[in-house]
């Protein structure tokens, strides 16, 4: 059994990665950074699948990126699009980009596992249906990679932290039905831009969503604006 | 005229990267990051660089580290070393290694470039008293670099944020030296890993200082314990 710290943002591809790594028995330690997104809903799901997991330990950071500014989810002043249909997303980076997120993400989980002594950082990035971020493609972790080899003491001493990204291949379907397959409480987790009630089915993140559950043909549990 | 970001933390090494910056005439934005090292002392010397320089943004930001309970910089129960002379300091990774510090700081700096659209950032890391840092040695940063290039916005677009790292190559010697020709602030500065009044002049940063200051043949302009 070895240790691994779990990126968790509440999502469904971070609760599917969590699921992943418990069926790896690895001791997961999830660690949730809160970066002033804009809403708490997402850091409420987060939690909600550690306890439904039973884990004891989970790592909330708060890290304020409000100065970035050019980022509809750090920044008030810009609107989170809506674009009518799944297939017009694909069309650049999209204004939901926080520069460097996953950058930032991947090197506070690092630390976090050198503290730890964990020797791996499961992360839920996804290429097939990334939406333009290019901090989401297999180029991108394969670097950051050896970034860990030569600038951590772990890295230095023949033995990086591993980054582990077991469903950055999968379209959002086969993300839904492998959650469902290991059991994920994907009825806890949330993926809407918005930080609504329930969930606005118009933003990017829903939309992908949405489309995973009917490719994987299975209702999503989470409830709808559309459906009150 | 260029943007940069410019890594200060109020030591030595950053308020030298500053004025280097300054002198290269790039419209600096100051980024100081307080990650619940030991003391505010640090933080607030670098308050003083700035304002001494009179930059009208500095951007500081917050993120607790300590969670990273193995680094005697953030956790209390660890004792920062007192070695007695500096030629003992080079024995592998110290205890006041924080994991993935220049990591986190790099990829947070290459974040608000992107957002303040600045080309550069400037991290005062230095590789020849680099005391056991892996993330201070020129390999890190040529890594680094390749990471920026694949896995943000800018570098997707052919343009990506240059780490540039001035004084990596000089002595603590010749960055007093630097700093002096530059008109930087040196009296303003802290280095030591202890928050008291004065330096204690025994910890491994105010070895590595007090050798730099000597091996420029200039004295120290700040207060020591011993000085009392």
């Amino acid at each position: 059994m070895s240790r691994a710290v779990v990126l968790l943002s509440g999502g469904l591809d971070s609760t599917v990665t969590l699921a992943y790594a418990l069926a790896e028995r690895d001791e997961v330690i999830p660690l949730t950074i809160d970066y002033g997104q804009r809403h708490e809903r997402e850091i409420m799901a987060a939690k909600n699948v550690v306890n439904y997991y039973g884990l004891d330990s989970h790592t909330i950071m708060d890290i304020d990126l409000h100065c970035f500014v050019s980022s509809a989810l750090t920044s008030s002043s810009l609107t989170i699009p809506e674009r009518g249909s799944v297939e017009s997303i694909r069309e650049g980076i999209p204004v939901t980009y926080v520069p460097a997120r996953n950058i930032i993400f991947l090197s506070i989980a690092a630390g976090l596992c050198e503290s730890e002594s964990a020797g791996r950082v499961y992360i839920g990035a996804n290429a097939v249906d990334y939406s333009g971020y290019p901090d989401c493609r297999p180029e991108f972790f394969g670097q950051f990679q050896r970034v860990l080899e030569v600038g951590t003491k772990t890295g230095v001493e023949g033995n990086a932290v591993e980054i582990v990204t077991p469903i950055i291949d999968l379209t959002k379907g086969e993300i839904v039905s492998l959650g469902k397959e290991l059991g994920a409480p994907l009825q806890l987790t949330w993926s809407c831009y918005r930080g609504g009630r329930v969930a606005c089915g118009r933003c990017d993140s829903c939309l992908l969503r949405l489309k995973g559950f009917e490719e994987a043909g299975t209702r999503d549990p989470i409830p709808y604006e559309e459906d009150e």
